[in-house]
């Protein structure tokens, strides 16, 4: 079947014409112009659409209400045609002040990034900018549930990287080294089992590292 | 001082430029083809001007971690100029399928919308699509705090329609009226005070409606 965009134009996906980036890469639609690489535990979805999957799920059973925001752009340009649909003409990414997703999960508040890394016995804190770490440490000083959802790789595991084990290498990280062991990540965090539905069940390792 | 986007081009403030509609409409950058009328008692500032600066205030004080979420659009065609800024060529807006403002408070998960009507009697039903009344009933459900600030743009008077009274009617919207009273609102919901800073305190407003 074949789709098309408000102004007719033919969807074709973009996979072909991506490129890969080095080393790791925040897992959003601003990296439209790299490769997002592919689960493979997970019938061929990537990072963001496993989560994307999951929270549609857990919003489906009642579990959870927790949706990825919407990436922050500017306006510069747009045209409103007559009997036609408002087309933003010109408009910029900008920096994320917050992070990715957030919701309600057991009356709580929920707060995490989603990030992949090719590296093998490492994360690095460059995945990361200075506002996101701020915001979660607001979040948390508040009493929500802050996270990342790591994924190795080379190895298609994901973990769930709590707050605290991230602020404490982010914290070190101008006089010590600059990632966080994988092997740390193992021993503080959850190890999460890819499934059929949802594709990631991240809050069984919720419930699991914060005894909800 | 000029200020430049990007691209170079200046930035010129677009208000007088700008039309207003008929009766009510959604304070955000949607409304960038509407007037966005301004709250006299707030220093010229817009409805979601007031409330953004009031959650800037909030999280100054580390009170709370409330943000407005990006407008959610589909990027069609982007372009990556050398040594210069990705920029957006084509792109739409999509309908919200959750509200505008989420965050955390005292460590409850807040969700709300904002909205103004010119009304003078009652707040049009209107105002809402299906999608976010099923968003609010969902965090709700699971512990959240929902609710919608509501202008009367006649009178610069501010309330807080608790998302319980909004629910109400709209249940009945099919058989019975298609707008709450303002009487009701005022009855059931709080009505806010502007001050200076933060510009609007919904938060007191909060405690008070739900004993925080």
């Amino acid at each position: 079947m074949a789709f098309h965009y408000p102004n007719g134009r033919l969807y074709q996906p973009t996979n072909k014409k991506q490129v890969e980036d080095k080393q790791t890469k925040k897992i959003n639609h601003r990296s439209l112009k790299n490769n997002s690489s592919v689960i493979y535990g997970n019938r061929g979805m990537t990072l963001e659409q496993a989560i994307n999957e999951s929270n549609n799920y857990y919003l489906a059973v009642k579990r959870a209400v927790i949706h990825k925001k919407p990436i922050p752009i500017q306006i510069v340009d747009v045209s409103y045609p007559k009997r036609s649909a408002a087309v933003i003409k010109e408009a910029y990414f900008k920096k994320a002040s917050t992070t990715d997703y957030n919701g309600i999960y057991k009356g709580k508040y929920i707060d995490f990034e989603a990030k992949e890394t090719k590296n093998k016995t490492s994360f690095p804190l460059s995945n990361f900018h200075s506002h996101q770490i701020e915001h979660m440490k607001a979040c948390r000083d508040l009493g929500g549930i802050c996270f990342t959802i790591v994924r190795f790789s080379s190895t298609d595991e994901l973990f769930i990287l709590p707050f605290n084990l991230l602020l404490k290498y982010w914290n070190e990280k101008d006089f010590a080294r600059k990632s966080i062991p994988k092997k740390e990540i193992e021993k503080v965090g959850v190890k999460l089992k890819n499934s059929i539905s949802p594709p990631i069940q991240y809050l069984d390792g919720i419930d699991l590292l914060y005894n909800l």
